[in-house]
């Protein structure tokens, strides 16, 4: 279904007939490339060269390369909030919730590498309104959903009366900052780190 | 005592006589810049205008940006070693301890915040060999300092049994993320965010 090329601007479910996924194949390849060489060092014509189609082809999907950018940081939002939501989806206390869910979100981070790398270097540079609300929502309920966790868990006596806060931004500050030490691939699954995290946010320290 | 112009590199010590602790202001304007408007949108002639000194003025301390931008690095790690390092000198014990490291490693870095968004965000970037050699002893002696206090207290018998690298990178994350939603002066310290977060990994959630 090929949207017109009168329309000012493309809608983003518009699919040419010779491109099978057009659209998740530009963002997989742009991905890629704005992990590894940044924002500034990847070009529109590099994207479309990645994927094997003409700059026009992109345009078809894309306005402009700051919108394939931010569409990444909203994909990986989006397949983030929902692969962590399955995981969390039925559990048998808290504490399996607490691990089910950073072992989820430190899958997905390793799964999904460079989308995930660009949505933590982006998310504060995006400008289209638009997309920033979407972020901002699956941010929102992604922490939401852990803070539910914790609360859970100290309602129903499992955890010590803790600031839900708090511990929901440790959780999360443990499991972002991975971005910065942690290369898929080398070893250990960063879910294995997450489990050490978790493990050792249930114990505490204080013997 | 002014520097020999004939020199091929301007010894990092000279300072012209017009100019007091020339080398720090150029550093601490640079910062500001730098965390305002990224390394690419700041020029050095920028950096010599907030400075209110000329170009060629900078060029008798730094080669060039890039080596402005590697000095602020390495600096504000030497301040944060330093600072953390009188802060956990004499202690009660290995919980207060801790409570110093991130109390005093949040301070430093809230009061010398452009500084430290400059060193968090251009680390990985550094190109200077000699550079890199002393920002990565300097941060290795800082989290070094963490895992002796963390190992203590496993000697002491006053923390569990814990994995020493898994706690400290989870302390280092929890305090490093700070730089993604923190902003000074907007109410509450960072310590008071730090000392919280001591208190979480002090206690655990378990019940």
């Amino acid at each position: 279904m090929p949207e017109s090329n009168t329309e000012a601007k493309p809608k983003r479910q518009g699919r040419p007939p010779t491109i099978e996924n057009a659209r998740d194949r530009i963002l997989d390849d742009a991905a890629r490339l704005f992990a590894r060489d940044g924002y500034d060092g990847t070009s529109l014509g590099e994207i479309a060269a990645s994927v094997g189609v003409t700059k026009a082809a992109i345009y078809h999907y894309f306005p402009n390369k700051k919108e394939i950018y931010e569409a990444i940081i909203v994909r990986t939002l989006e397949g983030l909030r929902r692969y962590v939501s399955q995981a969390t989806a039925e559990t048998s206390g808290p504490e399996e919730a607490l691990s089910r869910f950073m072992t989820a979100h430190a899958d997905f981070f390793e799964d999904h590498y460079d989308g995930f790398l660009t949505m933590l270097v982006g998310y504060g540079g995006m400008e289209n309104v638009v997309m920033i609300a979407e972020a901002q929502k699956l941010r929102d309920e992604h922490e939401q959903a852990l803070r539910h966790i914790i609360a859970d868990g100290i309602a129903q006596g499992a955890f010590r009366a803790v600031d839900v806060d708090t511990t929901g931004r440790a959780v999360l500050s443990m499991l972002n900052w991975m971005v910065r030490w942690f290369k898929p691939g080398k070893g250990r699954r960063a879910a294995a780190f997450a489990q050490d995290y978790c493990d050792l946010m249930l114990g505490g320290l204080r013997r």
